[in-house]
């Protein structure tokens, strides 16, 4: 269920291109092809060589940008960013590119992660004596990049980065140079590839697909990638560490077209749902995706069960606009907008429904008594990633550990709850089986509680985390 | 590709409920879940006994209702219908529910289907001092219900229809009445039911779904339902008829989810598919299908064929808003906005792509250009309908004769225009044997071109169907 | 205080272009010029010698027409109309321009005045089967119209104002021919003029001042102007009546720069005031108007009076856009919003305010006790108009007599109300008096209630005056 | 012509209110009734005591907040700001009040004016590495009260003022206190007042009437007024110094219901008005205001020549939306829109006209053309203030010297190019001679050019604005 409200967000995209006769339009289809990583707001700054132009608003990137905005934003340099979708309109001050003025001149930032020492030195920055518009880290970012006492862009932005700990991959650019950035760890995805001659940066190769571009590769943890006029440079400025790729990407967060972290996003998810119909066979009549991101697993896990497949559960497609709820009381009533079982086809039949990971389970149970419902006889719950018991601080808004059922309760009392007649998860094991040697490059915190990164200043997040919540 | 612009449209959704206490509510959600049915506009009319509240907008049902327009549509009665979508601010004058005043009173009504004698009618009425203030023929309908003899809703009704030839499903409404009818042919679908004990009528079954009401029945074709303070009744004013209902409500328009014609939509479409696999077998690996509304079909042909099916092309759900095209020419571009293939799944594969038909042949020519781009070593195109060679003059707005590629080119030249590595179509015999002994009771005249109602004044609606397809 | 919501509406504008390259620009900026008479709804009907191209919508004439709109209103000839303020967007039914198809082709008729046998021919209509989609009584001329059993537009127009009652002034547009008309008794305006050679209609001069036309002349009561490829024709297809112009045109609705049944209006204006000095002398020390409309005549009165004129009411140019009331109470709040007075100019003083009419008295209720909080010493309550006793039915929306505080109150009664310490108003002899031997000419109903045409069907009217009133 | 694009601006409007119920309510009403200092953006920021709220939005006030936003902006303190109108989505990063994060927490400024060492206090921040999202110079502010040393908000304000050079009057605001400050030269207004018991502060007294807020005084040059739990404190933190308050407040910028330092606009400008008829004593029949901001100095003009003062020119109230040109072009068509001349009032006669300034001469050329189109025999301009002849960079926008006409030419050459009968200014010996003693309190410079504060950065200052008035 991608653009479930239920589900995990925070995630953001970002996009950029150096040195091509429209790169406002081909960012902003970029971002338009992105627009599933974040739907809150939607911004682009371009660069004509001397002025800098900017348009950020909040909402759609269809919606954000009318063609008479990108003809006003010149010259053939830009980079874009998407954010994740919240409510409130005063929000305008955390939507991204960041532009900012400092003593080297303007400068423009795109990031997509998340610091964990960000209030730590932001506290430290507040101190002497700066000060803060916005609550994004990228602000912290911008202040470190300007306080540094280096003298070109490149070491400004290596300085400043090497007092930043967590998951970032970012876009820098002045008026004529472009850094892109992947955290030493490698936490969130970054593609470079070329268009017409000019270089392009984006999270997820879906962008590059829709513009045309080739793809080169994925930018290593810890790659810094210099654009200039005289051509692409790679850098490894940090000490090596170990990969932690966010695994999420691939069970929920990326199109299953786009390619990340070298592999196939709809290729990974469907070895998930063939490792997942290992665990806790079952005997049933068919089986059912929840759709759109339980798709893939569940054709893997048909293909390795034997079960036959089908498209049990219809979405509708004019989900996500402003919506009139009626007073008297329907059942599964939220959940009905999004989906709706084929009664011809379930009525009578043990079914095994797929998704692809459980958060709080209210609306698991909701689809459960809506398949339930349409006349199966048994409804086998199959959920293709581990259970997720730990909140991530690498750039997802998971909920609080209190939030997330499978902290909080077994596997058996979450049957319970959502009231199916079986319940199992894809096992950590197996889910890391599928990448073979690389598996131990992956980060698998919010599973197992393995955070990567000691949380410098965890409180302070956790604090402003469970704030945000509760707003 | 269930939204395209290239596709069919001039379908309708319709929705009445009778006595229950949130009708404008509950009829705002029957026409949200079918909104696939009509994006150009949307109206709601309600009754409180004595006043009829109406609101009519342009665009879809969640941008035109807002809570604070369906709260002043008091009353226990309500119809509403969905347009098609065109573009044009001014053609709302073509908004439905039409009301107006006339000898008796206030009438509603909300139409889906055509007239084929409209234009001689509204000749006709003209010629006696009648003024029309829209293109509809729902007005040529009012205009017969207001001039009948007849002294009660009902009788003025059917003395109306008797005067009116072709397709229509139609809700009509006063203050204290409602009356549902299909065509003696019966060629457009309606379906009625109970929702806390009130009678509600809809286009679709998923209607019923979102709201939780429970279907009851297809009205048959012909028949009369009239709901009073004293309850339902049904008539069959008419003389039988041998029933014409639309083949093309399985192949395209309805909803997977929905039951119309008292079938599975979802069944149907999947039979198709595996009739389908029988016409022109080809070795391949893999079948991927146009989604969303190849889908059903490519799975019943993965069964038969015994190829595995996948999904090769992956929607781009942010469809259908603004968008700002680049100058430079992207290969393909209009059908990469909604769709774009997985390269690492259909690289070197030789690949069934199913759709449900072609109309003009160029989207699916970018389609398979865009597939075989994808690295695909052979592309064959499979339909699961006959070749479209007649326009419909029963309420869809297919192309004229000359626009539809079947009607001009050979199975073989249009092979070579989409340059597929081979093609076939559903044969008309093997789509009907799914229906059985019903297979009777369908119109085909898309395929075959033996219309079922002579048409009256066909030359004029050709005429007009030019203009509106110039303009 | 010409945009008041607590005075008069129901007025309206109406424009008209023969044969100019530009028609729809020309029309939106004739009607723009008269937004004073109608804030509710504009619309533009223009024709290209075939075609007819409609644009209705909701709001103010720069808000419903973009440029994109006027450029697809094609060809050279045009009519437009603006209607009064009233809410509901659901009344785009009851926008002007009505466009019609009938036997004779396509017509459109902008439409200000008001039918008095409206309901009774509405009804007549309706039981020879004719509908009604709005609740104008335009749409009942445009039946009449298409109903005649005349040949040509001309005498289709004259048959049908044969049996059409009241006040009107029309513009009447086909495919190439135009006519404009003022009713026998010629209640509203209608000017015509001339613009690059292209005849120009307007219910007000100030339209041709915008848009440089020169004036030629006032339509006469009882003519048509025929305008087509041969030129211009006048005819008087009417037996001759007694003139009944509306003299509120001068006291309120009309633009103080326009020049309507032969005079300035602010002249006009200025005279009454000049009147309304001599009607009960009071020693003063300052004579200050209500802006706008109440400024022409207290500057007459000044100058009669002798007492110095200042406009010690400042009005807000922000006025008339959606606005937040705040919970806890302010004094006059409503009318603040619109009006403040300078106390520096007033305090201590001896006031003499001048209002153009009085409707319910609680807008100049709050007024005066506005001057009263600035510290003026004694407010004397001037009206350049004789107490408004009867409502209007040619063309004026006034409240019913019940609400019309001169007909229950005698004047000391309402300075009570009002709380003024002394209250005149222009006595009706006066104020016909300005206009010499034309002071026949004039109807004076609405303060008399010699009602100058047969109330056919006023119990109709009356109870839908409630009724709208009501709502 | 006070909403004139082609005058002045950069003038604000701020309001603020400490410990009332309805403190956002209010706010917006006070920035309501201060509308014409600014129409670009508007902002409020609340504090309930602990959290802060902050809505910025591009537009009118009544277009930016809606009930649902205010509501939202929950607490007892607020402030909030107008700015002037410019074009522009992207420039939301300069809206007010600007509300950072410090140090010391969390800070919300309102600013009126202009810092004439903005340039280089902000190069000497960048050099230190503070960043700026903005180009206001409230932003600097804001790096200069977060970098204090000091302890308390109020001696950080003190602190960062004091190296703060040039015209401010600004409202500042955590979350349980608040300062109101102006410059120690005064240019801009400020006052005081009381609502409910509440402390409240605007930029002009207007606010104060709206509310129905009693005004209590002026704040004086240089003083800090701070307003805690315990009460309304004020303190002359900087060395006493001559005032320099702005004159063109009184000629221009003021609403005439308004008091500002001390004296009642309506009444200063009516002064203007009586000086300036013993400027070039002309003959003439009639006196007439450019409205609305020449309407009190031609009252003035009138009273004192003996020549009767009409309303010649009548404003059109819907100007300031959105306006289709026609192509054709139509002589002083910009002018046209907003104002029309009475022709049987003018025609034939010798005329005054009287405006408040002239900047281009442009405007009052067109005017003049339109005056004579009308009929007038001869037109004798005269304006209520010395010519503009030089820039001001205390918190106006005007134009550079090259732009400005009367810096360019001579009287007689300025005479010729607005084809004037006759013109003449007021001088400024007798304008400041309407203040008795305290002329020697108002700033000049843009009369004379005697700059009362040294310019720092006058040349960066310069440069952007000509940046700025290029683009």
């Amino acid at each position: 269920m991608e653009t479930s409200e239920s589900k995990f967000h925070d995630e953001c995209a970002i996009f950029g291109i150096y040195r091509h006769p429209e790169a406002a339009n081909v960012t902003y289809l970029g971002l338009y092809a992105q627009q599933h990583r974040g739907q809150e707001s939607s911004g682009i700054v371009s660069s004509d060589g001397s002025d800098h132009h900017i348009h950020l608003g909040m909402g759609l990137v269809a919606d954000v940008f009318k063609r008479e905005i990108i003809e006003k934003l010149h010259g053939n340099m830009a980079i874009g960013h998407n954010r994740y979708s919240t409510t409130g309109a005063s929000k305008l001050m955390n939507a991204q590119p960041l532009a900012i003025e400092y003593s080297a001149g303007y400068l423009a930032i795109a990031h997509n992660g998340n610091l964990v020492n960000a209030s730590t030195v932001r506290a430290e920055l507040e101190d002497i004596g700066s000060i803060f518009r916005s609550t994004m880290d990228t602000e912290v970012i911008s202040h470190l990049i300007a306080k540094s006492s280096e003298n070109t862009l490149f070491s400004r932005v290596v300085d400043a980065l090497h007092q930043a700990r967590g998951a970032y991959s970012l876009l820098v650019m002045n008026e004529d140079e472009m850094i892109a950035v992947r955290d030493p760890k490698g936490f969130r995805p970054l593609v470079m590839g070329k268009l017409d001659g000019a270089t392009v940066f984006a999270s997820e190769t879906c962008a590059f697909d829709l513009i045309g571009a080739t793809f080169e590769r994925d930018l290593k943890p810890g790659e810094l990638v210099h654009v200039t006029s005289d051509g692409v440079r790679s850098h490894f400025p940090f000490p090596p560490k170990k990969s932690c790729q966010c695994v999420f990407e691939f069970i929920y967060f990326a199109r299953p077209d786009s390619n990340i972290f070298g592999r196939s996003v709809h290729e990974v998810r469907k070895n998930f749902g063939k490792a997942l119909a290992l665990e806790l066979p079952v005997e049933a009549d068919m089986v059912i995706p929840v759709p759109d991101s339980g798709v893939p697993a569940a054709m893997g896990y048909a293909e390795k069960s034997g079960i036959p497949f089908d498209m049990g559960l219809i979405r509708n497609h004019y989900i996500g606009r402003t919506f009139i709820e009626p007073e008297s009381r329907i059942r599964h009533f939220g959940v009905k907008l999004k989906l709706n079982p084929i009664r011809s086809l379930i009525e009578g039949k043990k079914v095994v429904v797929v998704d692809d990971s459980i958060v709080r389970g209210t609306t698991c149970k909701k689809i459960i008594g809506m398949v339930r419902s349409a006349g199966a006889k048994e409804v086998h719950m199959r959920i293709s990633s581990p259970p997720t018991t730990h909140p991530c601080f690498y750039g997802i808004d998971t909920p609080t550990k209190e939030e997330l059922i499978a902290s909080n309760m077994t596997v058996e009392e979450t049957r319970k709850f959502i009231e199916a007649d079986s319940l199992a998860y894809l096992t950590q094991e197996k889910m890391l089986s599928i990448f073979g040697d690389e598996a131990v490059d992956f980060c698998t915190a919010c599973f197992d509680g393995n955070y990567p990164i000691k949380r410098f200043d965890m409180d302070i997040v956790q604090a402003e985390l469970f704030d945000s919540i509760r707003k």
